[in-house]
């Protein structure tokens, strides 16, 4: 029996998780690199991303459907994950800007929604949730309510904890540990340098 | 029998075309205002749109296949349409960022793409083509060339004009005198309305 292409396969073969050495912003060298921006490139993937997600959102079978009224998405590699998940799911979008325009209906959020509307945030992937956190403030500025993150990868760095001292609850298609347990499995990635990245990714 | 509802119905129908007393940021008021950020909370008039641009896309049986190697869509109106055509399609897409990151894999495009390859730049609409022509900059100066643009709307105010004068050729799903014309035949706007419109636009 063949083994099957799992999305962690697609991720890797596509170049949206890389393994090496990586320079961050804070000087630390990390063994991984995740880069969701390259799915626009790669529509196959992105429609198979999409529904994994919208999968995630009707409960898999394993949990309730997540109850919301529109999906807001976070530019720029949010957006086009969004973009891909309301066409999948029929759910209106919004997102809003990383500036605002000074003229003609300037919006701090684009696309239609009422104050009381709940949202659920779709992004890429968390780490440590605080940027996630930051994203959520104009949304419930704007009057939404935001009970529900939905991201493709999480880290598993802190995200889901964070996100529930603010009361959200936070779902992701994988995890770090899953996916690169699928390319041990897809012989992509050696047990010991899967080993390394978990080492690396739990002290920091 | 009865009457299509056209594409143009549909923009009308969500608030992408309005009319009305639109303050501008040059101070003039329109009587039209266009905004096609809404179609991400229309997701299936998103996927109309995404579907008629790939009719276009494909020649629609009247003219040549515009030949291209990646869509390039400009943030934020064209990102969520390119990223529909593109799943429609199956065609990778690029995108130009607004602002650079200073930090990881630093880009000025984001996804996948070698110079000498032919990227075909789709966006919401056109109006003189000045901002159109220097959104191709950042493009062309990765090395990649750009021969056609492909909007929803063309608000024929010179933007066809202006892009010949860089050896670029102009494609729209609609113009706006169609969509008028639309407009009109299913009883949105009076013929009156329609030349009032259409005066300002020549004026302008």
């Amino acid at each position: 029996m063949e083994d099957t292409h799992t999305l962690a396969d697609d991720l890797y073969d596509i170049g949206c998780v890389k393994f090496g050495q990586f320079k961050l912003k804070s000087g630390l060298v990390s063994p991984i690199y995740i880069d969701l921006r390259l799915l626009v490139s790669h529509p196959v993937v992105l429609r198979r991303v999409a529904g994994a997600m919208a999968a995630k959102i009707a409960g898999d079978g394993q949990e309730l459907p997540i109850q919301f009224d529109r999906l807001a998405a976070i530019p720029y590699a949010g957006l086009p994950i969004g973009v891909a998940v309301g066409l999948e799911t029929g759910k209106p979008l919004i997102y809003p800007r990383k500036e605002v325009k000074d003229y003609g209906t300037a919006k701090l959020i684009e696309g239609e929604f009422r104050a009381g509307e709940v949202a659920l945030l779709v992004d890429d992937l968390i780490t440590k949730g605080t940027s996630k956190i930051e994203s959520l403030k104009p949304l419930t500025d704007a009057g939404l309510l935001v009970k529900d993150v939905l991201v493709l990868i999480d880290r598993e760095q802190g995200g889901q904890a964070e996100l529930s001292t603010f009361g959200v609850t936070l779902h992701s298609v994988l995890t770090l540990s899953e996916i690169l347990a699928d390319l041990v499995r897809s012989n992509k990635l050696t047990g010991s340098q899967r080993d390394d990245v978990l080492a690396w990714i739990r002290s920091n």
